[in-house]
């Protein structure tokens, strides 16, 4: 048996008690690193801490190790209980469909054990879930790589009315350029992008589309590590929310669209001057 | 303090660690009733499980108790540590953005504890998340009463090639036409929206409409009891999944759009012919 298991967004006590249980039954755990590795502030001593509330050793599995060895993963989970840990919901911003699939096909039973994942709780600023259209990436822009497909998908949900939320670059763990042509793999720094970043890149973006689609006064939601003891919500325009502070990653962004009556109460409590007060 | 815990979708073991602490700090316990009952096995004895589970005492409060003594609770909340149980997530298909609204006025700090929600946990029949759009609300239609404003929705949706999660209808502590006209209420048996009863009234609706949004073989994903030990998923055109029988409530049904190959390769384990040896 496979289990995958979200482990929510905080720290180690954001596992339910089914993932709790599960894990406990294993004889082998990994943990995916790729994804969201700093936001669950997964240092050595932060493994530790997961594995002193676990109680069992936890196995780092990166991106390469995850492609690489899957097969051996799901082998071994064919003759005994394997967890795979995935920061958030196994099914959330990053999905792990790949894996079940592969799982299936080699005939191992699977089964998820849900969390939350920013997809959902990005719903804490007060917008309305369903009031969301489609979830656009933003890509970190490079000298010679500035893809802008948001672009378009923002332009449909802002001409429906709907929010949009904008999923921001993370990499971990990459392999620098210069070191693949070496042919020996030296690993880039983690990078998150902030939501300054982000909107840099967004009105960036609409200077050279010149569609108005937003401008520097559209109003956005900035949140940073959500679900977390810390979290940071701003709500204001995007040249305010430019100057905002928001810490340690991982962020988020939120481009408005048409609000009710109750959405605007929440945002209220979030706007750049009220955020100071926030508890 | 007042503690929004969301509990997650299936039953008592989907709380979080997070969540069963700030319970077991609270001098008093509520829990929403009027969404999801029935699906958290909420009988006399479905409470006394989460009680055992919880270690404390549970007060259900209804839809009327919420909306009448809100601001009870709240006065609660300024002097003690509170706690207001929510299936699902806080913030997720219903939302409790208006009691936050309430809390925050009144001075009282909030936190929320977050959990899967239906809007995240639909992940797990293979369809990315970030592919849907806006999501829709299916109600019961009665004699006089068929509003369709989702088929709009749908439409726009499908025109951009994405899916579109239909939530359907749950129908708790209703109080009956008849008895508020004696002034007296008396309440309607639940009733939750069957994924079949869903289709009938979709397809009823393009009869009407007749702008070829969908017909009877538009691929659907139906999803009984998501997040649940015992959850059905099936894939197949709305003509197939009107003869299956999904079970208990909660059921809810997503519109297929455009489909990538792995989202491909994860419907086919659903399809209908495939169901019967899932796992």
């Amino acid at each position: 048996m496979l289990y995958i298991i979200g482990l929510g967004l905080g720290d180690e006590k954001d596992i339910t008690l089914r993932g709790l249980e599960a894990i406990k039954k294993c004889s082998r755990v990994y943990m995916e690193a790729y994804t969201s590795l700093l936001s669950f502030g997964l240092t050595s001593d932060g493994l530790s801490t997961l594995e002193k509330v676990y109680e069992k050793p936890i196995i780092v599995a990166d991106r390469e190790m995850v492609e690489e060895k899957a097969d051996d993963i799901l082998l071994e989970a064919q003759v005994s209980d394997m967890a795979f840990l995935v920061v958030g919901d196994p099914f959330g911003a990053t999905t792990h469909s790949d894996l079940v699939v592969r799982a299936k096909k080699l005939g191992v039973e699977v089964k998820v054990v849900h969390n939350a994942s920013v997809m959902n709780a990005i719903g804490v600023c007060g917008l309305q879930l369903y009031r969301y259209g489609e979830t656009v990436s933003i890509p970190f822009f490079t000298e010679t790589w500035r893809p802008d497909s948001f672009y378009e998908k923002i332009k449909r949900n802002r001409s429906l009315g709907l929010h949009t939320l904008c999923l921001l670059d993370i990499r971990v763990k990459e392999p620098s350029l210069e070191s693949l042509c070496r042919g020996k793999k030296v690993y880039e720094p983690p990078r998150f992008m902030t939501i300054n970043t982000a909107i840099e890149q967004l009105l960036e973006v609409e200077q050279n589309h010149k569609e108005s689609v937003y401008n520097e006064d559209t109003t956005c939601v900035g949140l940073a590590r959500v679900g977390c003891e810390d979290q940071k919500i701003v709500a204001g325009s995007m040249k305010q929310l430019l100057t905002q502070d928001f810490g340690p990653p991982l962020h988020c962004l939120v481009i408005v669209g048409e609000t009710h009556p109750v959405e605007e109460e929440m945002l209220e409590f979030y706007t750049v001057d009220n955020s100071s007060k926030q508890t």
